[in-house]
């Protein structure tokens, strides 16, 4: 169902890679909504042209750049605004990479320059836009800036390693920013911190379809879909929550205010009173 | 602008009192959106009759009830269900009082029959409706409940008084019963902690222009208003916003991820930079 | 190993039972440390007179008082300063009881009439507490008040039931009292949130076991122990901690900073993996 | 006065500039508990020389290193460990550094060489320290590790910059951290977050003063000091705080807490009731 929510504003949409993405889903759903906007990625995840057919099916354009890079954000916001004829009304930020997460790197034997690599791709890269996108006053006067986050930036999550830290400082430039932003030019800026989703990125977690288990059986609405973050991205981008900034919002069908679910403790006690388990021990 | 939102949606809405209520706001933005609901207040706030104007611009009707009544709420969600025909898809709590404030009690010279009123009056009574209505199964699948929340839960404000700690009991509330709620009937229940607002009962606060001011300036994007706070209701109850439940969820132009605006700072400090403002200390 | 940190300080510990109870164990630390103190219950609790041992052990005295009655606050308090000679440094609230987890209500099915006890024992009568010792001035400058509390207070778990927002409401009353009493009189107050422990209390609830493990595996330290928490209060007590106040502090072995363990999922995925576990589901 | 807490133990002290470093207090209160240490800054640190006399007077060495450099940190626990004889029982982390900040470079024009070096300084070496020392298995079972953070970390404050972020991540990695250290070693790990001290540090910033008045008077027992700073630590250096881990512990007389104190709103108030105020907006 659509609503006209988001009729006549103009956006860009960072880190859609393929129908997994949770970005893919939100310019399906802010297209619907009534919305124009600019897809990007890296050159790289775009070599393999899914994203072409994305643009084309929501009247879009396709604009590489590398986030990192303060020159490729003033390039794609440049050519954003001279697409749409104007300033720009909400960007998503859906980026994060670890190479010690992908190269099997524990976090106590991290290597350095993967790390800085991953806080440049996955925290600074928002500051980046944020900063790029203000000097160049690239947003409409109650904008709406939202960031992907997860839970793992509060309470430490084995193997998720030094995204976590990403993510906390991530979430603590969206208030930083936002302050700046908001005091000055009414945009508002704020992180969505979603349930663990089986996207390309998260796929390559070990241990994800576990984890994604424990998470159903805790949250009393289970796991929150990218479909459905998609619908929360469009509220966030709406006229309906203006004075919402500076925010973390959990969308997780309740995980984070969770401590312990039955349906949950029911599998872990399974584990505990079963014969077979305890021989595996 | 409206965009049916709630279109087909049926809700009961408390704390009407005039057009100063939050409540007041959210039943003329959810009726433009496409919602009919009920209005409930007590039998004593309803004696102006102002509710009465604002169910017939609505189209909805005026059911009186005190909320710390379990039998008052099963005829209300009785009636209400008889009403429509069916089940409910929102509510709206928005309920607070304090006798302790009132009556100028201070915190640390609280009565103790008056501080159980306020627990009873302003976190019970969403208890009481939660499990009444979930008793009388009366609320749809995915349907939504918002009670009406403020961060003196989190950060003590001198002379809120007793309904800081009323709203922490709410607040968990919430998180308790949308477990349980959430896991049985996939409906969700959030708490809305919305910036100071000049409605009747916020206008009995001493000192709260003063207060108003101070947030005004700590805030990036201002204090939210009544109508803002109706905005993002509205979204709340839409089907947009499903998996997010258990929370409670700052509406407040950024106030609560402020330590210090520089607006604000500047008033303090000329106060501190002042010959006529020290001599008045 | 002892220190003397108490030396000299004189103190009321409300809620020793037996030498299971985590007050228990914080009164013969305390002694330990050099203070004196007065032990407190409530009469039915007294009658199995092990409190007298414990009193006799370490040069205590028993005073029987009903926590929810200020009458017998104000008792209990004068009689204490009485036997000090003076007023009092430090207190531990260590009290908190529920009729609906006892007689097996479910959360969605309370009796009202038990909830306001549970309340009263385990929140009002902190703010009780508060208020008559206030009003006696019967604390020292720079005196401790320490309350426990638990993880409940923030994240929903299962059959916790009311007294999850019977410990939200402590926390915002040692909140809201600190301000008072820190501004005022610079006392302290503060609340620990303690591991799950196996108390008397604790014992009643129903699959405690397997909570117990499933927070051990997941708590990178392990759980914290009564002992352990009693070695905690007493640098609560102690002037080391003297601008430590309006905190609840975790002492949980790392559990309320985690969002899953390696150990704790082992436990769980077994569960996933194994036939006989899936048999039984 | 002292108590033997930390007799038989031994550290590394970061961060001691001169007598107004909280660092430098942690020193004397350390040595005053019976603890050997080691201290350390970087080269450029240390060039003055004052850290030689509180070595003297303290019993201990002066050893130079960079805490963002791993080679510097070997050299420094291998020098420490050779030194005691033996492993390292506390570690304090008290550094913190922004170039943007130093340059009156503002947030939303950072450079982000500078960035990245305010993230090295103030975050990473925290990592680094911890990761050298854990494959040097240089901390002893049930060792604490405390590095000191600033309530920025989740609320904005104008002018803090870009150390917001750092202090996130800072946090963060405690976190992270405390988790691996305390499951395989039983080390803890914790940050303090310490109200605004008048450090060589903190007196560089702009407006300080103004803004250590409004933290004293919104905080019920005023701001905590280095002095009292130091106090603390001792305790989370001790035996008796073995179960706290992974938190981040508020040192600051109950600022966190605040949402807004009487004795500052007094101030705030007298400014916009004044004419004199009123005419220099």
């Amino acid at each position: 169902m659509a609503y006209n929510l988001l009729k006549g504003k103009t956006g860009i949409i960072f880190g859609a890679l393929n129908n997994q993405s949770i970005a893919w889903k939100v310019a399906e759903r802010a297209y619907e909504e009534g919305a124009r906007f600019v897809l990007t990625n890296t050159p790289i995840a775009l070599r393999f042209g899914e994203l072409n057919e994305l643009a084309e099916r929501t009247g879009s354009i396709v604009i590489p750049a590398d986030a990192t890079s303060v020159k490729d954000l003033e390039m794609l916001i440049s050519k954003s605004m001279e697409y749409f004829g104007g300033k720009i009304d909400f960007i998503l930020h859906s980026i994060g990479m670890s190479l010690n997460v992908r190269k099997g790197r524990n976090y106590d034997d991290v290597d350095y320059d993967y790390l800085v690599k991953t806080y440049d791709i996955s925290a600074l890269s928002f500051h980046k836009l944020l900063q790029t996108a203000k000097k160049m006053d690239a947003i409409n006067e109650w904008g709406s800036v939202v960031a992907l986050s997860y839970i793992a930036a509060q309470r430490t999550l084995f193997r998720y390693n030094d995204m976590a830290d990403a993510k906390a400082a991530l979430e603590s430039i969206a208030r930083s920013f936002g302050y700046i932003y908001g005091r000055e030019k009414r945009v508002r800026i704020n992180t969505i911190s979603q349930s663990p989703t089986l996207t390309t990125a998260g796929s390559g977690v070990k241990g994800i379809d576990d984890l994604l288990d424990y998470s159903e059986r805790m949250s009393p609405l289970g796991n929150a879909s990218a479909d459905e973050c998609a619908d929360y991205c469009v509220t966030l981008f709406s006229d309906l929550t203006r004075k919402v900034t500076m925010q973390n919002l959990y969308h997780d069908g309740g995980f984070s205010s969770m401590g312990m679910s039955e349906r949950a403790m029911h599998t872990y006690s399974r584990s505990l009173n079963c014969d077979e388990c305890r021989d595996q021990e």
